[in-house]
């Protein structure tokens, strides 16, 4: 395999003289229907990838494949489905995919067979799920328990509390709604202090999660929730179950009521469809919800592996956005999703994007001279049509957009007004939209006009089912993963969050040896 | 007065001129204890605004000063204060300062003294929200009212909703909690569908907020909410008050409960310290802490007034950002408060800032060759710590950070680990980040190495109380406002919002004339 920077392909050179002498698009004349409905791929799940209002033609096209053939893009996934090394800077295994289900080779390390691992996992958390559900398995004091907090921070919250949201109303109209869910990460007292003061302590279980078993943060909560515990009367070790690796303190502990684990292998970022996800959304909505879930991103794994761009969402999506970033040069994208259920999912596909690629240097370690992954940030619509859209239509630079829609809503639960029911109107405004950031409209009146040329995509489909999701999160990962490969990039460590901790420790020693850092302290109060 | 575009001041020439031969801050050698001391502004209500870590030095900031002093930021600042025409394209006045209390001249418009009219109000919601807590006002079934929902989108959500969720932990610790909150906003049904179905509805008062009395989303909710109302056998007239302008449907009208009165000088990213925020804070939190908010509002207006621009930690931000933004050219900040209560006064900040100046006309209507505002985004910390910092740290762009920390928690509940609470782990990783930041880390392993010159500032205080908060949001409006000016754009139209508005209402016709958007309408089952 050749791994090359971006800028030492001939793909890349291509793509820079096709972007010096593109004209801009102009989709007032070049949006047609027709444009329309030939841009689209086919997912996994009933989900479609559109992308006629993005600034692609033929020949960028063509680029774009030569560029994912050039870089070696799906051998390099197959790499990481076949368990070879692919995140070197930490001499690990990329090994989220097969949470899923198997794709490539069976992974074995030190003698173990990775995929029956995680399937036994995922087999004794849904059994221990059934035994809450049951009433087997009930707290201290006799109660079967109706409520389940999660502690954890970074991608032990972000993706799990992300995916709770976003199947909470399905669960409901389903009859699948088991605990009810809260989460505490930060380590701001208020969070958990919050928390405990409203649980139902008594019928409460908490889910530690830290992979290492070290997160400063989680620790502090563990305790936190200890000492509530125990002032309440009721006995820890009934109350908590860890998710973990098998290396960690709180594995193999007789502090918790059971212990789940993943591995190194899995990362942050990456574990969602780990236990790290599935303990909590089991209990919640029933494993079979859960399982569901993985299946829809198995799905999406598998058509992952389609070697032309445009058949495949996730490498089609990924170039599209190496095309914007690193020829057009935009420095931003924005998650827009047309669903309350999805309120969540732009934070956590901030950290999945902005942690995996926000690097400036190669999986080598050598600088590279070109922009690696952009900034992301986002709100629901029509939310951010009533807020932040006034840039993205009228502001002095272009800010790419991802739109995210379904044909029904979750609850089935509506209204008619004016002839129309609410989910009419919600995607009613997601194609205005679409159409208004491309086509933009002429105003002798500046203050009126919009350029347009705002270039976006859509992914669609008929409703936000686990298995929607299950895909929707998996395209995302492997997007992520398809772009920092094009730019030579290890996507699956995250050295920039080390400065800080080690700062951090210095502050809170009381002489940290640097004077700044000690007045930034005295001002604060450390 | 004169209003010019940012280039053509001969102060922006200076500042050019500064950006091209200076040379990169190296805040490993300059960022000393004594920078850090001298580099703060007292702002009201204990807070200050620190800068120590910002790219600018003595003659940077003297060009910004003759830059606020070309461009009569003061006295720009001071007509709005006293009701002349600042919004030019709805010609309007902008008198949100005025809800705080008077520092200008009287305001009379057609014969109405409008600062008398703004404390009417707030004097007729304060009562309103004592008859709701006396148990005068009570539900259809004669139970007393224990919740409150926001029925409203954009300003008339994201601000309230931001205020209230910053200031819940401090009225349970304080004993001021009177009635819980929810909020609808999407047109998505499943958004009042969940609170609908989770909302004790005898016992609950919705608060319809919308200026026009108009809004698409709000009214499709309003109706969502009445159904629902008349199922349960309840009388929505006794559920159900407005906030809302006098000319509007909503106004007067016998279908709500009552009606608490704004008008069109009020912009909707500018109303939170009007009765769209103040009715469902005084609610929630009692009309004292509502009254306070306002208090520490109309305190940061008064020193917003100060010239000098190191006196002033509104204008000081404002221009630091214009450097940041202009000369520097970074086209984003992220907002990163270290304090779970504020999770998501980011959200707020983004509208408030993006709606306001991410235009590209002058006031005037002409396209203006500068860039102007950036894209506003962020979350809590310690949480971003685990998730987006990587980029900030190590991406290849330089992201500016404004951090906001206090002294003390708001609940005063926490727990002892490792020899530190919480709070002070929460403050030490704070400093920690600001130093991180800005002095990186040298290593032979460029992985591993940090670059540093990430620019912050810090807002600290001693504890997030009602009148720290309302000092807070006024610092950001005024912020926005100076920025506005230096800019020459209109910050209090949004224009922006229209085109997809029409585009929407042809979608729901069925035949929009448009065969793109017929085509995404077939695509999404409009």
């Amino acid at each position: 395999m050749n791994y090359l920077d971006l800028d030492k392909t001939e793909a890349y050179k291509t793509l820079r003289a096709l972007g010096s002498k593109a004209k801009a698009f102009d989709f007032a004349s070049l949006l047609t229907a027709e444009r329309v409905k030939n841009s689209a791929v086919q997912m996994s799940e009933g989900l479609t990838y559109a992308w006629a209002t993005k600034p692609v033609d033929d020949p960028i096209l063509a680029a774009l494949q030569a560029l994912a053939d050039e870089q070696e893009l799906i051998e390099k996934y197959k790499s990481i489905l076949n368990g070879e090394t692919m995140n070197p800077g930490e001499n690990r295994k990329v090994l989220h995919h097969l949470l899923r289900g198997q794709l490539g080779k069976p992974v074995i390390h030190d003698g173990k067979d990775l995929g029956a691992f995680y399937r036994q996992e995922l087999e004794r958390f849904a059994g221990f799920a059934g035994d809450v559900h049951s009433g087997k398995l009930r707290g201290t004091g006799g109660k079967p328990f109706s409520t389940a907090v999660q502690i954890g921070i970074g991608g032990s919250d972000l993706g799990p509390r992300a995916l709770y949201l976003a199947l909470e109303n399905w669960a409901e109209a389903e009859g699948r709604r088991k605990l009810r869910a809260e989460f505490i990460s930060n380590v701001d007292p208020d969070d958990a202090s919050r928390v405990a003061a409203s649980a139902p302590l008594g019928e409460t279980l908490f889910i530690l999660v830290s992979k290492s078993g070290t997160t400063q943060e989680t620790l502090a909560n563990e305790l936190f929730i200890k000492d509530k515990l125990v002032k309440a009367g009721l006995e820890p070790s009934k109350h908590i179950v860890a998710v973990t690796s098998e290396t960690s303190p709180l594995a193999h502990n007789p502090a918790y009521l059971d212990s789940f684990y993943i591995d190194d292998f899995i990362g942050g970022r990456y574990s969602s469809t780990s236990g790290v996800g599935g303990v909590i959304l089991s209990l919640a909505f029933g494993p079979e919800t859960f399982k569901d879930l993985l299946a829809g991103a198995h799905e999406a794994d598998k058509q992952a592996l389609e070697p032309k761009i445009v058949k495949n969402a996730a490498l089609l999506d990924a170039l599209i956005g190496v095309w914007e970033r690193n020829v057009l040069g935009y420095p931003y994208t924005a998650i827009l999703p047309y669903s309350q259920a999805l309120s969540r999912f732009p934070a956590h596909l901030q950290q999945l994007d902005m942690e995996s690629n926000g690097k400036r240097v190669n999986r080598n370690g050598q600088p590279v001279s070109y922009s690696t992954g952009p900034v992301v940030f986002g709100e629901p619509g029509t939310n951010g049509q009533h807020s932040f859209y006034q840039l993205l239509h009228q502001g002095t630079d272009v800010v790419p957009l991802q739109f995210i829609g379904f044909a029904e809503s979750q609850r089935g639960d509506d209204v008619t007004v004016d002839a129309s029911t609410s989910q009419t109107k919600l995607k009613a405004n997601l194609a205005a939209q679409i159409v208004a950031f491309a086509k933009g409209k002429a105003d002798a009146n500046r203050n009126k006009e919009f350029l347009g040329g705002r270039p976006s995509s859509l992914i669609y489909g008929k409703r936000l089912t686990p298995k929607a999701l299950g895909a929707l999160l998996a395209h995302f990962e492997n997007k992520v993963m398809f772009q920092g490969l094009v730019w030579n990039l290890n996507s699956f460590d995250q050295e920039g969050v080390q400065l800080g901790k080690v700062l951090t420790k210095k502050a809170l020693s009381g002489n940290s040896g640097d004077p700044a850092l000690d007045a930034y302290c005295a001002l604060l109060g450390v």
